[in-house]
């Protein structure tokens, strides 16, 4: 991820959250991440499954290359002119885990009457995942011993 | 959570990404939950910590309440008028995971020059604790081996 200083300022020097929804905070941007992860790379198929109004589109795809979450490169159909598409980076893949828990969320608290469209599932299995708190040793903790601690570098410490 | 069908439809009635994002989409709306998780109950504490215009941070309670992630009750300090206190609900402290998991990819690829200013800990030990994808007996799964899988009841399945 390559930001100027100033750019990152803008985003909030102090709160990771924050930060994070300067690159993420709005609709789309999640809903462009969920087709990117779902296998989208071009711009008719993120169009064509989110019924975005192409400029959006174009703006969002731009912040999200910006930020380094997607890669841009160029494809040329035969008989087509140059195009291109985004492919999720290694930082891209990493917010799965986001949309893992907004998916979850959704999923419990504003359940479909017949069940959900999406599953998390493990590779290779029938497993089915959860989003949770893990510790060092990779065990599962529940919520109710996960806590938010400020450190010294908190401005309110 | 009491929602009218309505309502419901308006946010999606196919993924429930896109719904949670209708009640929490938006830069604000996470920030609120910020101070909520960190504490701030009072109207006051909330508009002093994010530093929001107030009709905005009006709106924004307004529909937290509305979707049941925050319930509002009267409290009244010596002296003063009646005023109204926000408190997370059981659907709102399970957001706890998704800004878990904000937090940590904004710490992990937007990250401050000096470390992180809020860490993620279990309660009752100083052990560090991540968000990630556990299996149903506890144990985490690597983001490799995490798949999203369409059920019969996703319109493009």
């Amino acid at each position: 991820m390559q930001l100027s200083y100033d750019r990152w300022m803008e985003l909030d020097p102090n709160c990771s959250i924050a930060r994070s929804l300067g690159v993420l905070g709005e609709r789309w941007t999640f809903l462009i991440l969920r087709e990117a992860i779902s296998g989208a790379t071009r711009f008719a198929q993120f169009r064509d499954g989110l019924r975005v109004a192409p400029d959006v589109l174009t703006a969002r795809l731009e912040t999200l290359v910006e930020h380094g979450v997607l890669v841009r490169a160029p494809y040329r159909d035969p008989g087509s002119r140059t195009r291109f598409e985004y492919a999720l980076t290694p930082a891209g893949r990493d917010l799965a885990v986001v949309l893992a828990s907004l998916m979850q969320w959704g999923d419990t608290h504003l359940p479909r009457a017949d069940g959900p469209t999406v599953r998390l599932r493990q590779r290779g299995s029938e497993q089915a995942l959860h989003v949770g708190f893990v510790d060092s040793e990779g065990h599962e903790v529940g919520l109710a011993d996960a806590r938010f601690e400020r450190t010294p570098a908190h401005p309110a410490y």
